[in-house]
């Protein structure tokens, strides 16, 4: 495994920018757990900064810049949280930011960005067109790229909120968590594996996004075959990096269907008192698909970031 | 005042109901802090067990019955959140519990009191009908009334809430919280006040629910003239206990309409990823009004519920 990828190198990380981001709380559901036999709490990094975990990675980087590279400024591309948490990264250190995103990205995301003086590049919502406006973009300037997951430093910070949730809960039997570009997971693997591998993590996937349990199995990297799943945040393939992580340290995947994700969405909603985005609640959908198996566990499920819009999205409304 | 409101009696009660209920997160908001310019943090209460801070004076008042008094159970009346507190902590004790409930009480709320196994017993919506009501069950049953707040040991229970402000938040400056029957904002003041007499505390009230301000104003205990706010849970007039509390300690009180309640519920859902019930949004509401005077403070909303009745009341949707 990559060496930069560590439990040291998460340690620093959180030193790095624990000015800079939340202690997301870990909010514990009585109703939940007696709901699902479990013992549930939710690991809250949708009241992150920005509303989602990619605060942290995206802080990590830029802090790490040299004071030269860093005059030069960043340059991503996003389906809208790393565009975000890029955009106040970039605001903190008060450096250039160039921001791609899919021009389907969701409206508060964008308004996100807008609101840090930063306005997006808009491309095409696929892996290609966003990897060559990204290219072109840093020929032009100069800037670093700070890739949305596969980056050493962008994985550390993620992994940080690895090391929250067991200062929060030395008890925890289980984690699960989201799977996009695999950022936040192999984080997490790196953190928590190194502190108790007793601690079984688990990833999930949306059936309609399901290239990391096709890569997982035929043991190299496959692209999406559709980009159309309402976890409009994991629509993207695996890095090297994280590929990698999780072939080494995961020990699940699961997958859920669209309507499993929005029911899930609108049961935390209810019934936790959390606003989620669908891949927010990708976790959680998770958790309640494989119950059985995690009956009388002290489960842990990473609800990754809150950007809902509400303009397309009732939460009160019944799923289609 | 009653010497059974102090801070001795609010701290006995956090130690006596620490292992049920949940010490709730101060959740942090960068985004309203910027558009507000104060530094904003919420007091989740609407992410306790039940939903609400109630279930901390209700658990309170239980745990502090002698043997002979919890045998015979207790008795209550409320329109909704006092009802499934005082059900849940009845079932903590195993004893009976005899909920009074307004039949036009939230589906949420009476759902609630059902799932602790009690079923609740039903009444016009207005003062003297669940007074009445819950005299008629103690009488038949020597039932333990637990009034939903002029209470001494709900209101240093409810009191609690405060000490966790502090513990969480030392610098904190200003404290917000509804008033409706004065539970939580006396038992805040009293606790508040005792540890730091420089932190200001201020009462929000519905201007359809407005008994709090004419009681202060005229120095007597007024009535509501109408129960048709949305923030259901602040239809009721103030105790003797709650309004001696407010007349000594308070600093101000302010006043806002249904349409500012129902936009500070929604932009707390959309901004800071909280599902809070009308009632739960009046706090963040009334900070919003006074804007001007809490600029460069450190300001804590207590969001003082989350159950909100999702089939009528559509997150997403614009305000009437």
């Amino acid at each position: 495994m990559n060496p930069d990828l560590s439990i040291e190198s998460v340690r620093q990380a959180q030193q790095l920018i624990r000015p800079y981001v939340l202690q997301t709380p870990l909010v514990f559901s009585e109703k939940l757990s007696e709901r699902y036999g479990m013992n549930f709490a939710f690991k809250a990094e949708n009241l992150q900064h920005i509303g989602a975990f990619k605060a942290r990675g995206a802080t990590n980087a830029v802090l790490a810049l040299t004071p030269e590279q860093a005059s030069a400024g960043v340059v991503t591309h996003s389906s809208g949280n790393h565009a975000a948490a890029l955009a106040r990264a970039a605001r903190i250190r008060s450096i250039p930011a160039y921001i791609v995103m899919p021009h389907n990205s969701a409206q508060t995301k964008i308004a996100s960005v807008l609101s840090f003086g930063f306005q997006p590049h808009f491309c095409e919502p696929s892996a290609p067109a966003r990897a060559a406006a990204c290219d072109q973009l840093m020929h032009q300037t100069g800037a670093t790229l700070v890739h949305p997951y596969n980056d050493t430093k962008v994985i550390c910070g993620q992994g940080t909120t690895g090391l929250e949730i067991v200062e929060q809960w030395s008890q925890v039997d289980v984690v699960l968590a989201p799977v996009g570009g695999g950022g936040l997971i192999s984080g997490l693997l790196i953190a928590l594996k190194a502190i108790n591998s007793k601690i079984q993590i688990i990833a999930v996937e949306p059936e309609q996004a399901d290239d990391a349990s096709r890569s997982l199995q035929s043991g190299k990297i496959e692209q999406p075959t559709r980009y159309d799943t309402v976890a409009d945040g994991l629509r993207t393939c695996l890095g090297e990096l994280t590929f990698e992580v999780m072939q080494d340290l995961l020990d699940q995947i699961v997958l859920v269907s669209d309507t499993e994700i929005l029911t899930a969405m609108r049961e935390l909603a209810q019934d936790a008192r959390l606003v989620v985005e669908p891949s927010g609640a990708v976790s959680f959908a998770g958790a309640k698909k494989i119950s059985q198996q995690l009956a009388g566990k002290n489960v842990c499920a990473v609800l990754s970031g809150g950007n809902l819009d509400f303009g397309k999205c009732q939460l009160g409304a019944k799923p289609n």
